[in-house]
């Protein structure tokens, strides 16, 4: 038995999405700016592809930009709109646990002279309003909080967040990096307040290298690639019309049977946890209830190294990561786990399971069955 | 019969880069970053990509760095390139037919405060290298040139500029936007002194959204993307492994059999120039014999604008482009045209015929067969 437990570093394409990826490489290859019927054909998948995703968000079409992913699209929104808005202001907030995808853009903008401010997280990896209201000020021009952090699941106030923020600074933008919450969630940026929202395509049964970043109509962004001018000039560059349309296909499937999946996955979490932490020496980072995301849970061993134990399970064709599996080969301490308080001696001993929309339970009794007979056994090892 | 005379805007993907693409997004679907099983053997596809596009260029895996395309490679090589080195200068210095994702990050830099040169055009869209000796000064840190220009497929003498510009700065970069000749010359950077190299794998018979830019050890780039780290911190974000490995594959194939394939691209090249030109109002712009590009032939119809003519032979289900076909919809009139001295009444009567290596004599016979009948017929009906 197989169990690929990884979720939140990449997922299976769907069926479907890669079969419309296959007849775009194929049949229907023309470029979109093509005059012809075959870019028209090509224009055509990228316009049903942009809807789709639109009515997922309840947003205008025209708010939809493509991009090759979601670090482009953090990279896209920060740095585009904090240079395209510093007249008004140079200081931005963003929080202590953010992917490095946006973390490094805003220490980027640190160097180009910006002031930021990093919001703390409580034990459970939440920040607080209040923290946030004290960090607004005048000079405010863009706060990014992350939806779902990556590591432990935890779910940011972003409602309530855009509300304060609105509040005190009406200009002041809103950045969520929803990359581990869109399909997970419902959000309706509008509605709640969210100026830019970032996606990525390959955590929702998409395509590796494709994503999008919502802007909301009339917030001004500078663009990071310049060129031919595709996506409305904020994103130069042939559209990659297989992963444009393959992404469309599977935020459509995402959101379909929403939440009948959705409760699935939290009654999978919420077994996981209860028989995982039966087991001597393992605890589970962040909230354990419904206030948590629904696919991420963290779990810390004590006296076991995370890739001893990934190794281990690894041999059980179980599939989990150390650290966030985002950061390219570097098993650095993480953050996240150092911002929320994890004691020393586990925050190298914290591997994540990420689940899926098609996670079963057999697959999680094959690796609770596999946590029960590896954590005693490697715990011994490592005290012998 | 169908004829796709479109192969500069974008051409099919191979049948076995996209089979390998639905393996990846299918089966072998991990995430390169995750230390795993499923993401060392997606890391291996990367490994091998990389490879494979070392090979056809002969240098050192560890000068390829993917990126989702052409155009990011060009923002990246000039923009990345400049602002890294600007404290050794702030000159730089182009042509004034390159394509827009050159030109537009050159008037970005100019914008940053950078002087920069554009040279000009011979009639045949080649630049003189005596311009390019007298614009080069001491303060000139970055030459960036195009291998093959993607309207009329004049080609640059590429290794002679390297030459001179190594001899009248050895610190000068030198940047060479290969995107229409790579897969129709035998690119060598190394030998050739080029230090940044930009390749678009859908011109290739590649996946659109996949490319590399070859950045010569040593070379400081700073990246546009940041985050992860991927690519050696050059590219962050999560590998695009089945654009990247669909890429790898393409490179393999567009130089098998290499000569063979050109020659025949020659002989289509100038059967058809013979041709075409036989029909009363036809010229072909840029050089006619083999110093030009072998999959492009410009065509200046007097009296019938391009647009009418694109339409009279798509309707015969044959695709050709009006303009450069890279710029959204927008058919701005030509720099590259205007550049060359084309009179002023043929710069909108123009359209580009582009090959590829599967192109059949079948449809360039299919094509003149159109142009015979359709040229008279619309020249007439313009005049009415």
């Amino acid at each position: 038995m197989e169990a690929y437990l990884d979720n939140s570093a990449t997922t299976q394409c769907s069926q479907e999405a890669a079969d419309l990826m296959m007849r775009l490489l194929r049949v229907d290859y023309g470029n979109p700016s093509s005059l012809h019927n075959c870019g028209m054909e090509a224009e055509n998948y990228v316009k049903e592809a942009r809807k789709r995703i639109a009515q997922t968000l309840k947003v205008n079409e025209k708010e939809i930009y493509f991009t090759s992913g979601g670090s482009e699209s953090n990279n896209l929104a920060i740095v585009g709109s904090a240079l395209a808005n510093k007249r008004s202001g140079m200081h931005v907030i963003t929080t202590a646990i953010e992917h490095p995808s946006v973390a490094n853009p805003f220490a980027y903008l640190e160097e180009q002279g910006f002031a930021v401010t990093y919001l703390p997280v409580d034990a459970y990896g939440c920040i607080s309003l209040q923290d946030l209201k004290d960090a607004m000020c005048s000079d405010t021009i863009l706060v990014s909080i992350m939806h779902v952090n990556n590591e432990i699941g935890a779910v940011q106030p972003v409602e309530e967040a855009a509300r304060l923020i609105k509040q005190t600074n009406p200009n002041c933008l809103f950045h969520v990096d929803a990359i581990q919450s869109y399909g997970k969630f419902r959000i309706y940026p509008k509605r709640m307040g969210i100026d830019l929202l970032s996606v990525s395509g390959h955590k929702i049964h998409g395509p590796k290298g494709s994503g999008f970043l919502f802007v909301r109509d009339k917030v001004k962004v500078h663009p990071l690639i310049l060129g031919g001018g595709q996506e409305r000039g904020l994103r130069s560059g042939t559209e990659n019309v297989p992963a444009i349309a393959g992404l469309g296909q599977a935020a459509m499937e995402i959101y379909q049977n929403f939440d009948a999946k959705i409760m699935q996955m939290y009654r999978l979490r919420d077994y996981f946890i209860a028989e995982v932490e039966k087991i001597d020496g393992v605890s589970v980072n962040g909230h354990k209830d419904h206030s948590n995301a629904p696919h991420i849970v963290s779990v810390s061993v004590s006296g076991v190294r995370s890739e001893v134990l990934l190794h281990a399970l690894e041999d059980r064709e179980i599939y989990v990561s150390a650290g966030s599996a985002c950061s390219s080969n570097k098993p650095a301490v993480s953050r996240t786990l150092q911002s929320i308080g994890l004691k020393r001696e586990l925050l190298e001993s914290t591997v994540r399971f990420s689940f899926s929309v098609h996670t079963t339970k057999e697959e999680i009794d094959y690796a609770l069955e596999a946590m029960a007979e590896l954590v005693p056994m490697l715990a011994k090892y490592r005290r012998s």
